[in-house]
């Protein structure tokens, strides 16, 4: 195992339970009927148990929104041509996609990188280029990358994490773009939630029954090919996954390993955290599911984590769209615990019992 | 029927078909899969056809939180003593509250109105007065108010919407405050969902199993007393109702009145919203559900009123703060329809079907 993955592995400690004990007693004495604000008690107490105190807010929000191809496109899984994986980058570094225009109103800024996308970039300022190759293999045929491909992307995901903390972090949600990502996503989940093929892959983009079936056999044949192990995850995501994927987990690593929570989009994003958390089992501490994705298996695939999504919208986007919303939820949490008052402060009377 | 409510009533007209078709057709050609957007997709579509053209946001929101007591306090129906109401206004005011930091967040201004608080409030630059009575009567023992007091509350939220219009509005949220009127709501539910009472009563702010039986059979001696006409909302509100509650309705109908959408809250909104619609069916098509409550009988409520919820993060506190993070989403909603970038703009190829 490469270096920083390694010292990040060690680095994943269990939440602040002293700020735990103090965000609960602080909740319980804002003017509010205690539990009355829901999941954002919890959330903003899972905060203060990973940034180890109660936090006025995030100054700094960063989406990292990942692309890379994917080989098995050739297998006809997808309704949208690969170069489109290309194009929306551009997109992108364009400000015109719904990551950008969700970014600018929720006051995250996007990193775009470019983990593998066929054709290649020009230096852009705006995009970080970490390309391991120009998209994966066609996993229907053999492994999708070699095992250290599969470790240079985590470490290319953990340095991507580690420039923005230098920069300043505070919550990083999590994006990809890559057109034939859920068939590879859905081999992962498949593979590490030991579900079949056919409850984990869903429509992607929109494919229509005929195009689903043979996505699934698509997968159950990447599956019977490879035979991923699922007690190594670095073998799942060479051999049925792709360099976003790789990159994915690492961010979400990296973030832990310095106690910034990841909030996490949806399916790909999903695998990604199968992934990142069969390496480090402590890492669910610090995820967050955005959303339940309206593509069929997300659902599956969040009990696994053990995660229940904060947003129901009927989604599927991808690109971090969910997570940047998530974001939005995360950040009137901790605001709420931050800024009410408190009983005594404002003069309201408490409960009787 | 009083001159503005009459007017009101007259001037809400369906949704505009040729803003949504428009609206539609745009989303059809954003660089994304159709349809991938979800929810959102559906309600820049609907505050299209409400505004009669695709916006480019909203400059100015604003939750209207109104305040005032309940005589049923008496039966014992509530955790929290009366004077909380009051001293809640007081927070609101002094920007301490739930609703004062959600509304920060979210660049809503927050109107608080006194609809009829027990104990009364020196004037304030900030409290909108439109005081009926100090409080409601005791609807166990006859109406909770008298007929002109029920049209008065309406035509008070009427003015009140109007004033914030004249200072700029373009989407609104409803909020409430009043010891006791979940009980309330619950028996206006009742009578108008025609729903037995413990079908529609809840707990409000944590009442135990043996608190509730009791609050239960409460509603029911208000509806046993008072006889409630189902197909005369006006004589609902009056004797189980609410001035905040008639408020919140007149807020909603004269919004739709103006073409500007409603995000409405928990359940005390959707009552107001039983009412106002019963007014005014047309009124549906500008309201928009925040989010299901945790108090049982709200699903209740929005399926009555057709609606499905945004959010549902098991909140149940009132004041309109479900209401501003569902203004957050339909704002995401809307810049995304306006910012996005089309596929002929970007050079993004589309599906092959």
């Amino acid at each position: 195992m490469n270096n920083s993955l390694s010292q990040v592995l060690r680095h994943i400690k269990p939440l602040d339970s002293k700020a735990i004990e103090a965000a609960q007693a602080r909740q319980n004495e804002l003017t509010k009927p205690r539990g009355s604000l829901g999941r954002l008690e919890e959330l903003s107490i899972k905060i203060a148990g990973i940034k180890g105190e109660i936090i006025r807010g995030f100054k700094h929000k960063v989406i990292v929104t990942m692309a890379a191809d994917h080989g098995v496109v050739e297998e006809g899984v997808t309704l949208y041509p690969q170069e489109v994986t290309r194009q929306m980058v551009f997109n992108f570094l364009n400000g015109g996609a719904a990551i950008n225009v969700l970014g600018r109103l929720v006051g995250a800024r996007v990193v775009v990188v470019d983990m593998g996308v066929v054709g290649g970039f020009e230096p852009h300022p705006n995009l970080v280029c970490k390309m391991i190759d120009f998209g994966t293999k066609d996993m229907t045929k053999g492994p999708a990358m070699i095992r250290q491909q599969a470790l240079d992307a985590i470490e290319a995901g953990i340095a991507v994490v580690e420039a923005e903390i230098a920069k300043g972090l505070d919550i990083v949600g999590t994006g990809d773009m890559g057109i034939g990502n859920t068939t590879a996503s859905s081999a992962i989940a498949a593979t590490i939630t030991g579900e079949p093929a056919e409850k984990v892959t869903g429509r992607g983009e929109g494919l229509d029954n005929e195009r689903l079936a043979h996505k699934v056999k698509v997968v159950q044949k990447a599956l019977d090919i490879n035979k991923p192990d699922s007690r190594d995850p670095i073998d799942v995501l060479s051999k049925v996954g792709g360099f976003e994927i790789g990159g994915l987990a690492g961010v979400m690593l990296g973030a832990a390993g310095h106690r910034i929570p990841v909030v996490i989009d949806g399916f790909i994003s999903g695998a990604a955290a199968l992934i990142a958390t069969a390496l480090a089992p402590g890492l669910k501490d610090y995820l967050i599911a955005a959303h339940l994705s309206a593509e069929s298996g997300h659902k599956i695939l969040l009990q696994h984590l053990g995660l229940t999504p904060l947003l129901s919208l009927e989604m599927r986007l991808g690109e971090g769209t969910g997570a940047v919303l998530g974001i939005a939820i995360v950040e009137a949490a901790v605001k709420t615990l931050a800024e009410m008052a408190t009983f005594t402060e404002a003069g309201v009377s408490k409960e009787k019992h």
